[in-house]
């Protein structure tokens, strides 16, 4: 199977904006704007795609949470008094709104997708500018909350699955020298760099005195670079691990098909696993649909999927339920 | 499923003779009396049943020792000087010679089949008797090597599956139990009590002072016993670990499944969960067909069944591909 279609999960671009002449959101307390500036991006959103508003403030926490599993807002906004997000039905944009700056502009795609998640988000960024005037600065570029944001205010991420380079025990050489080329590479659902599942996420440390194209490009290259040393390294455990490595996977395979229930770090481990012996080709699965599994599953994503708070062991048997419907 | 069928896994009866003014095998040194015994035998047998005779001396270590997996010889035979069996084809009926006692007449049949095992060997034993003058005592009875088995100088052994009894921690009690009441019951494939797979194997101690119809009507009862007592313990093992129970049943059933190696420990583990699962209804397999897997896969008969030593890496790959075509 294809080397980047086995590494890349996902690409996510999120541009920050903030309104000239409001405070950022962290002063904010009641003042007209806010409803002005959240009546003109709603006016925007609706001309350019279905979506719908998630006001935060009286949400049901397992909804919010399951936003957050789904990257569609972040942790912050969910703390915010007077956030929310337009989100559009296909769930490829959102727009929050109040969270550490005043706009967050974010589109999320399936795979390695830089320029038309850039497009997207673009877009929106030029129809807004038409209602809304924009903070920018010709000297520090936009103008955001937080000054590790200035500049094209642009951060661009691509979640990889990387089990070669962790197994192998060489992941930790990456992290650092990609950090030294000024991106973060840090671990998903896990402590650390210990990435459960091998998922790390991988974007750009800064975006000031650097153009929206500079950014693109360097994080598609390093991006590249990640994926040829995640190549090698499978076909060295391939070559050195061979039937036990198989054998592991197999095991995972039998357990995702016939367990009865599975805490979220058991199917972690056991989904990463299958997902390894697709890219091996011992297993033929598809890909995507393994991916999906990992935001599907999450805690409180079963709840939402079941409209109701679960308990611990009811998300368990539900989480098993749906590994067996999907893996087949 | 029937609680018989799902306790117990076969049955065997077991005969010892000796004949009149030759010394007992552990004595025996060239006489000429072991050529005649054998060729009388020999005879008795080719006119009740097709056989082959397996001759100890000079077989492969592996050939040997899978024929004590499959419970036709025992270990003693395997290391006697003149030993060999006459062995029927369908393997239910071996007869060894030169053990302790010059003739083992031996009956083994799948389930709960106590008459039918009786039967084959009382009519083996009957006809040779019109060839052998058989060394019998009106006191003592039948004549044998170890005082033990003087008497009727039957054995009869059940061998069942008791995985409630021992996930309940009751089994200890069942063994003391039915030793008082002059049974022997021990765990096989593993150490002391302890059974890997849950198999234990219960037969009468002594046979002196008794006769075959109280033996078999002895042991017939206790069995049923025993049977009782598992299924009550497996009713109160479901209800108390519910689900619990069931994953890990249908976590062993994914990994027969799916494994591409198994150690012999972890493939009966696994097989005795499963069978388990066929017991409670968790799973609609053929409880014969997993009871001929653990006889299968043995070390030997791997050997055996690919006509030559095998490494234990080799065995443990051939095993879980053995598993993994009976389990489908």
């Amino acid at each position: 199977m294809d080397k980047i279609q086995s590494t890349v999960i996902s690409t996510r671009i999120r541009l920050a904006r903030n309104v000239k002449n409001l405070p950022f959101p962290n002063r904010l307390s009641g003042e007209e704007g806010i409803y002005t500036l959240l009546a003109k991006v709603q006016k925007t959103c609706d001309a350019l795609f279905p979506n719908k508003y998630y006001k935060i403030d009286g949400m049901d926490r397992y909804e919010s949470e399951s936003l957050v599993e789904r990257h569609l807002i972040s942790r912050n906004l969910q703390k915010s008094k007077y956030g929310g997000a337009f989100i559009s039905e296909s769930e490829d944009i959102s727009v929050m709104v109040f969270e550490e700056d005043h706009l967050r502009i974010q589109s999320i795609m399936r795979g390695f997708n830089l320029e038309n998640a850039y497009n997207a988000v673009a877009k929106i960024d030029s129809e807004l500018k038409k209602n809304v005037e924009i903070a920018f600065d010709q000297k520090l570029g936009y103008l955001t909350a937080c000054p590790t944001n200035l500049g094209a205010a642009m951060r661009a991420s691509v979640m990889l699955f990387l089990p070669g380079l962790t197994k192998l025990g060489l992941i930790d050489n990456i992290i650092m020298k990609f950090q030294d080329l000024g991106m973060t590479i840090r671990g998903i659902y896990g402590e650390g760099s210990k990435a459960e599942g091998y998922v790390y996420q991988i974007s750009n440390q800064a975006s000031i005195s650097l153009s929206e194209t500079e950014i693109l490009n360097k994080i598609k290259k390093y991006v590249m670079q990640i994926v040829d040393y995640e190549t090698d390294a499978r076909e060295k455990l391939k070559s050195s691990l061979g039937i036990d490595l198989q054998n592991d996977i197999m095991i995972s395979y039998g357990i995702l098909k016939y367990a009865c229930k599975m805490s979220s770090q058991e199917f972690n481990q056991n989904l990463a696993s299958v997902k390894l012996g697709v890219a091996l080709g011992y297993l033929n699965l598809d890909m995507d649909k393994l991916n999906s599994l990992s935001v599907l599953t999450q805690p409180a994503m079963l709840c939402f999927l079941k409209k109701k708070e679960l308990t611990p062991q009811q998300r368990d048997i539900y989480r098993a339920e749906i590994a067996k419907s999907m893996i087949g």
